[in-house]
This record gives structure tokens, sequence and C-alpha cells, in this order.
């Protein structure tokens, strides 16, 4: 998936504080000019909003999809019909970012980051399932041969992340999506597809100079 | 714009329940096998989410997207840089539904329905500024010669939603969003440009009989 923006997963035991150390990163990050979105992966019971409200109002009642919009954001909740997958989630939300952090996904493959603090019954961290762990943020020592920033270290941490997982901006990146799947393609089939499109859409009224093009389709079965 | 879930505006002054008649139409439309969506539009300052969660945490550390994702739903809160147009956030976020009523918008030419009681000092119901009006519920006469529907008669307000706005569904649909803009397109365009991206993509594996196919194409700009 080369044309996504990276995404990076913070795991920990529970309450070593991922979000800890996110609210300190996120405006690290922000600070030097990107673009950050989170994910918190949840497996209970679903909880935004505030009961009362007109949109929780909306949603209680069956609506699909509600939206808040404002002129200081936008706030979504939507049904859905499994969990979702996470690329799909960036694909979809996340595209225009430069960088997405997650909590929680520690049995997914992207890269990880691991919050690991001396305390109470914790005296080591998580078990590594595979190769996907790149560094620890953490007040001792994990006894793990990979890169380790202390609490506090946030410059450190957020050139670590610059440095390993951002790539250099360069041309046209496309993402396809079929039903609730990202489609993997090589480089050529990406750059074919986006600049087919592009070539297509360049007549048309509005169109000189895209940064962000969306297209979606979609096929309604014939009730005949 | 023929492609887009229908959109219906419902209108009215303060306090005459207009989320009221949605959480009474909202489930009578659902039964029917329709899958409806929201927009309540809010000029003030935002609140979806609750203080002291971790999504709330990062969104105040700076985040520009954070999503709640679950087995249950998924959340989203996003900045903006102004005021989404309605058309925007419908296809970005409602296009795979049939049908989308929002709350406010009244300035919009979408077709409305107007909440309107006999209450207080409020004795007409508002300035009709365009043609976009298309019914009333009330439990007075708003001496317009429009349909009108008492506050529970939620199955012939259904009824009258149904035929005056919803399309019977048929082939392919197409948006097109460049940067923050809705394209128009006509039919040809429209079904030109379907059925191109569905022809290229028709032997990338994944890519079979595909209900829902979004491209997202993102122009980076070249640092040199």
């Amino acid at each position: 998936m080369p044309s996504m923006p990276p995404i990076i997963s913070f795991v920990a035991r529970p309450d070593h504080g991922k979000t800890t150390v996110l609210e300190k990163l996120i405006p690290e990050l922000t600070g030097r000019g990107l673009r950050v979105g989170t994910i918190k992966h949840h497996i209970h019971r679903f909880e935004m909003d505030k009961p009362g409200k007109d949109t929780w109002r909306h949603k209680q009642a069956g609506a699909h999809t509600v939206a808040l919009s404002s002129p200081a954001g936008l706030g979504l909740i939507r049904d859905v019909e499994a969990d979702m997958e996470v690329e799909e989630l960036v694909a979809r939300y996340f595209f225009d970012l430069d960088l997405v952090l997650t909590e929680g996904y520690k049995h997914k493959s992207f890269p990880k980051i691991e919050v690991f603090r001396k305390q109470g019954a914790d005296t080591s961290p998580l078990p590594r399932r595979d190769g996907s762990w790149a560094a620890f943020v953490t007040d001792t020592d994990p006894g793990a041969d990979l890169p380790c920033f202390g609490l506090d270290d946030t410059a450190a941490l957020a050139d670590f992340i610059i440095d390993r997982f951002l790539r250099p901006a360069a041309g046209n990146r496309a993402v396809l999506m079929v039903d609730d799947k990202v489609i993997p393609m090589n480089s050529f089939v990406e750059s074919f597809l986006s600049q087919a499109v592009a070539g297509m859409i360049s007549s048309l009224k509005g169109c000189r100079d895209p940064k962000l093009i969306t297209i979606s389709i979609r096929n309604e079965e014939k009730k005949s």
C-alpha cells in the first residue's frame, strides 16, 4: 500500500499510558507541519456523542449515518457491518493526511511503538508476535534490541517516526477501494489509473490542477 | 446532481420540534428498508465526543482527524477549513445511503419540509425564500398551498417523501469530487466515467462485481 499515509500503532499493556504519549507526540508532529490523524480501536460498546443531543436522537431513531457539521469541525457517526479494517478506515477518512497513529491493533502488522512503564505486576513488555515492533517509549530497559525513547523524549521520537516512516512526497498517489476492501496496486497500475482518471476529467469545468480527486461509483441493483 | 442520494431539509423556527418529527420519521423510513442518513447543521461551537475520552484527548492535542472504531460503529471527528457544503458532505460520507435528511440549511435550495406548530408568538411559518418548500408538518393551518401532515401522521409523510423524492435504482451512478467541490456531470459524462473506471479496474484481483468503487487520487506537491 505505497500510497496510503503511513500507519503506526501505539501498543501497550493496559494503563501504561499510550494516550499520554500521543498527547505529547501529536503537537510535536503537527508543529512540524504534518497533518496527523489518530484511530482508537475499541472493542466494547460504542460511546461517542452525548445523550439527548439532536444527533444522538437521530442515531437512536435508527439513522445509519449522522453528521454534525459546523464551521469548526465535522462529527460523524456511522453504523458498520463489522469491525472496519484499518486500511479501509485510512483510505476512506484519512487519505488526505500525512500520518496516522493508532491506539490498539496490536494483532495487526503495522509498525508498532510500545509504551512500557516500570509499574505494578508488569515486568516485561508485550510478547512480540512478529517483526513489526519498531521502538519503545519507556522509563526502564525493556530488554529489547530496539530504539528506546524516554517518556518525555518527544522530539527524538518525532524525528525517529519522520525519518523511518514518512516518504517524500512525489507525484500522484491513488487508492482504490472496492466495497469494503482496499485493492493492492503495483506502482505501474497505480500510476496508470491515476493518470487515466486525471486525464479523463481534465476537460470538465472545475477540474484544473486538482489536489484531491475522489470518485465514487455505486452499482445499483436493477429492480425489474 | 442526479446521482446523489436525495437530500431533504427539515426547517422550522426555533423549538418547533424538527428533531421530534425526525425521531418518528426515521424508523418509519428504515422500516421500509431504506438506509437513512441525517445531517445537523450547527453554527456554534462544536461539541461531539466526551471530555476526557482518549479520542477527545487526541483531538485536543491537535490531531486533524480522530476516529473511534469498534465492531458496533464508527465515530469520526475532523477539522474543516470552512463550513462544509451539504453536497460535499453527502458525496463523501452518505453516498452509499438512500436518503439524507437535514436539520437546518434553510438558506439552501434543497427541498424543504417545514415543521410549524401553533405556539407562543409564532403565528406564521418561516418566510419562504424560494420554491423549495415541499410540505408542512403541523398542528394547525399554515396558510400555504402545500401538502400538510399532522405531527403524528408519520406513515403518510414517509409515503410522500418516497413518492416525491426517491428515484428508482438504475445501473451505475457516479459522483466526482475535486478538492472540496462536487463536479456536476451530465448523464453522458457520468455514464462514460463510471463505465471507463469500472472497465479499467475489472481485471484487478478483488474487483469482480463491485457494488461500491471509490478512487482517491492525491496530487502531492513535488518538493525539490
